[in-house]
């Protein structure tokens, strides 16, 4: 029996993000579904998992942890002698390599994932919730999207992946919103128009972890390795 | 000479947030001031230290990072045998210690930062600067900070600091927006008003790390201990 569990829908971006890493790193693991369309995520026994009322929740014997970026760390320290071992940077690596990765974390974190995500919840999600887009908000997001990946296609001008010449945590962390701004919205030319950034996410996206959530996420059900 | 050098004005909440953690960990370091009105952030030469255009940058030796969370944790690690040892962790904590930081640490980047960061522009800054303020954004962002408020107020009710019963990163993360909110926008009750949050602010801003920054921050000069 594994003693991981991710708690939570593989169609959401951060539970999907907790899942590539554990595949990446040959970690085996159960998926406990959380139906949040009838509001799981917010029962009392849920919130001693994850106060927010958010998924993914986690748990490994008796770590339960939550904040999907927080996860992925933690599963690439736990589960350093298997799997991807550059994922976090190699021992040999040193500091370098490991805050190379946190930085290029941290941008994702902090400058890619807000308009990236705000994107998709307006041209993908809202439409088929019958919610009404916001066309400013769109517009500013666009621009500040672009932005950022002016700054990552000169990076990846240089540089094979964005924290150096390895797959690491810092692409796999631009998987989730990147798959459904491009291939669920009608800007996915904000990618695959930039030469190296397309390059680079032509390269990420065709990695058998993450194709593999993509199956589990086309299923629609828990479907572990 | 210190081999560590900050680029920025103190001022500003992420180099604040470097600057507290340099200090806690007795590291000695240099400010290099970048006048942001001059638009010294945009020049050529800070760019190839920060692609972005924010501040901070960071250097040390011959290392160069930037995004102020991922620079925290490099300063942990580096200098984990000097200053406060439990920042980030101690070695004997293992991994629950540090990914209990770590979660803290995301949810304060994925769920604090941005209300209270928009609240301290919308009532301190917008005004000061002639621009506009947005009320229906000021309403959504203290609606927001009230529910992430209110899983700290039931955290800090059985813990002390946020990830246990020391002062880490994760408390130390929170210090630059609150430090704004609480003095120089109406809407401080936020904090001060829910008992265990507000007993954890008075403890939390009254450190010699913290009341340090904030008077580089009054001084609007470099001033390294």
């Amino acid at each position: 029996m594994a003693s991981v569990t991710v708690f939570g829908p593989p169609l959401s971006t951060a539970v999907s993000r907790v899942l590539a890493c554990l595949l990446e790193k040959d970690v085996e693991f159960e998926l406990s579904p959380v139906d949040m369309s009838k509001g799981q995520h917010k029962a009392p026994e849920f919130l001693k998992l994850q106060p927010f009322g958010q998924v993914p929740a986690f748990r490994d014997g008796g770590i339960t942890l939550f904040e999907s970026r927080a996860i992925c760390r933690y599963i690439c320290d736990k589960y350093s002698d298997q799997g991807n071992a550059s994922l976090i940077g190699t021992r040999e690596g040193g500091l370098l390599e490991r805050y190379s990765i946190e930085q290029w974390l941290e941008a994702e974190s902090q400058s890619y994932n807000s308009p990236s995500s705000t994107l998709v919840l307006q041209l993908a999600l809202a439409p088929r919730m019958g919610l009404k887009q916001d066309p400013a908000l769109i517009e500013q997001s666009e621009a500040k999207l672009s932005k950022v990946l002016d700054v990552y296609e000169q990076r990846l001008a240089e540089s094979r992946f964005l924290a150096g010449d390895e797959f690491t945590l810092a692409d796999l962390s631009h998987l989730p919103n990147t798959q459904y701004l491009v291939n669920a919205t009608d800007r996915g030319g904000l990618i695959t128009s930039r030469e190296n950034v397309g390059r680079w996410w032509e390269e990420i996206s065709k990695r058998d972890s993450w194709m593999k959530v993509v199956e589990m996420q086309k299923a629609g059900a828990p479907q572990p390795s």
